[in-house]
C-alpha cells in the first residue's frame, strides 16, 4: 500500500467529503457526511474534521487541504478571494493556514470584482484546476444550486457567471403556486424536459411568463402534473444556457463538470443547444484540484 | 340618499371587498376583510358573504355580483372561463348563479386556450371591463402577484400574458439565498430600483444571473443591503416589461391599472421603458366592471 501523503477535503454548504491521498495521487480512503458549513457554523468545524480524520485513519503528520465554503466569511476561517483574472495554478498561493492541530489549510475562492458583473465562487475554482491542463483555453460549465459558467484562457480564469438555476427550481417548486404543478417524486419525463428546454431557448426573455404558463397549461388540460417538474427543470436550465450561449459562445466545446442525473440533463440540454460536450466527473474534479494544489504547497513531501 | 340597487363583490385569493351600489352607480357603503378564497375554502363562502351583507345593511332583495377567485374550481362555485378572443361586454353572459339565499352570481374568468400560450385570469377581466370603452383598442397592464398584459381590439380581449413577477419577488426574498440580501422593511430606494430596472432592460435574458449578482455585489462591497429589495423589484419588473414590450409593442399608450406603491413603481418603469402611461385606479376598475356587468344582468331594476 502506498504511503499516505495528505488529506483532501471538499467542504461545501451542506456536505463534507474527505479523501486520504497517497504520494502518487491514488485515493486510499474516503469519508463523507452532511456536516457542511451550515451544520458546522453552529457546532464547530474542528471536531467534525477530527472525527473524519480518525475515520480515515489518517497519519498524525498528514497535512489537510480544504476547498469550498469552509473558507467563506461565515465558514471556519475566511480565505480571501483571489481576483480574476487569475491563473488556476496560483490558487495554492492564496491558501490560508488554520490555527488548529496539525497543518490544515483552506484554498481561496475566486471573485470577479467588477461593478457591472460582480460574481463569486468557492469550491468550483478547485474543480476547474482539477480538470484543466496548465495551458487550457475554453469554456467550462458546472451545474448546481448556483450553476457556474467560466471562460479560461491559457490556464487563467478571465470571466465567469453564476446562474441561480438549481436554487430557483427548489424555491419555485416548494414555495410558489407551481407547487401545485410539480410532483416532488416525479418520474423522469424526457418529453416534458425537452419541451421546457425548447421553449426557453426559443424565447429566453419570457421566463417569468413561461413559469405561469406551466400552471395554466395544466389548468386548461394541455399538460399533466406528472410532467411539471421536468418542464420546470427544462425551462430553467434552458434559460441559463440561452444566456450563457450568448455570453460565452457555442463555437467551441464546453467542458461539463457534472454528476448523476443533473449532469445528464445538462449534457442533453447543452447538446440540443449546439454545444459539443466534453464531460468530467464532479468529485474527481474536486479531488484532482486538491491534489494539484497540495503538490504545489507540500511538493517536497510527495 | 339613492336607493340601493345591488352589491358588488371583488373576492380575491386573499382579500374580500364589497360595495353597496345605488341605481345611479354611486357607492353607498363598503365592507372589506382578508377573508379571501384561501380563507373561505376551509370555513365556507356563504357565511362570509352574509356577514358582509349585514355590515353593508344591504336590502334583502339586493342581488349580489361577484368577480375573482370565488369562481375558481377551488373557490365557491366554478364559473367556467370564457375563451379568448371574447368581447368584454359579453362577460355577464357567462355569470353563473349560486345555489344560496337571494340572487348571487359570479362572473367568469378568461382563458387563452392555446397550446403554445396557455393562460388564465380571474378578476382582471372585470377590471378591464371597468376601464375600457365599448370600442377600446390598446394595451393594458395590471401589476400584481401575477401581473397581466392584455391586448384589446375594438372591445375584445384578443391576447394576454401573465408574469409571475410579484410572486417571484416574495419567494425569492423569503426563501432563497437572497433573503440575506434584502431587508423586509426596506425604505424606498429609487436608485436601487432604477439600477435593477436598467440592468433588466439592457439584458433581458440574464435574469437568473442578475439575481445571483445582486448577492455577489453586496459580498464584494459594491452594493448595500438596504438597496437590495428595490434592486430585486427593479430586476423583476424590468424583466417583465422587457418581454411584454417585445410582445405587445410600446408604440401606443399602455393603460395601467395600478394602486399604491406598486402602481407608482410600474408607472416609473413603464415610462423609462418608452411607454406612454394612462393610469387607472385598481379598485375603481373592479367596481366599474361589476357595475357595467350588473346593468347588463339586471338592467330592468336600475
Amino acid at each position: 500500500m502506498s504511503k499516505a501523503a495528505f488529506v483532501a477535503v471538499d467542504w461545501g454548504t451542506s456536505s463534507f467529503r474527505a479523501w486520504l491521498i497517497a504520494a502518487d495521487g491514488t485515493e486510499l480512503a474516503e469519508s463523507r457526511s452532511s456536516e457542511g458549513m451550515l451544520h458546522c457554523a453552529t457546532s464547530g468545524f474542528a471536531p467534525v474534521l477530527r472525527a473524519h480524520l480518525t475515520r480515515l485513519a489518517a497519519p498524525m503528520e498528514a497535512p489537510v487541504l480544504i476547498c469550498g465554503m469552509a473558507g467563506a466569511r461565515q465558514g471556519w476561517v475566511e480565505a480571501s478571494y483571489l481576483q480574476t483574472p487569475t491563473r488556476l495554478d496560483a490558487l495554492h498561493a492564496g491558501a490560508i493556514r488554520v490555527d488548529t492541530d496539525g497543518d490544515v489549510r483552506i484554498l481561496p475562492g475566486l471573485a470577479q470584482a467588477r461593478a457591472d458583473r460582480p460574481d463569486v465562487m468557492r469550491g468550483e475554482e478547485t474543480q476547474l484546476l482539477g480538470v484543466t491542463e496548465a495551458d487550457f483555453t475554453g469554456i467550462v460549465c458546472i451545474p448546481g444550486t448556483h450553476s457556474k459558467w467560466i471562460r479560461i484562457e491559457n490556464g487563467a480564469v478571465v470571466e465567469f457567471a453564476t446562474y441561480m438555476t438549481g436554487e430557483l427550481f427548489a424555491v419555485i417548486s416548494e414555495h410558489s403556486i407551481l407547487k401545485h404543478a410539480v410532483e416532488a417524486e416525479a418520474a423522469e419525463d424526457k418529453s416534458g424536459f425537452a419541451a421546457g428546454l425548447a421553449s426557453a431557448l426559443a424565447s429566453p426573455t419570457s421566463l417569468t411568463n413561461a413559469l405561469f404558463r406551466l400552471r395554466a397549461a395544466q389548468l386548461l388540460g394541455f399538460e399533466t402534473r406528472s410532467a411539471g417538474a421536468a418542464r420546470l427543470s427544462g425551462l430553467l436550465i434552458g434559460n441559463e444556457i440561452a444566456d450563457a450561449r450568448t455570453r460565452f459562445g457555442a463555437d467551441r466545446p464546453v467542458r461539463l463538470i457534472g454528476a448523476g442525473r443533473l449532469g445528464s440533463l445538462y449534457r442533453e440540454a447543452l447538446t440540443t443547444s449546439g454545444f459539443t460536450v466534453d464531460e468530467c466527473d464532479a468529485e474527481r474534479a474536486s479531488r484532482g484540484g486538491l491534489i494539484k494544489a497540495a503538490r504545489q504547497i507540500w511538493g517536497a513531501r510527495f
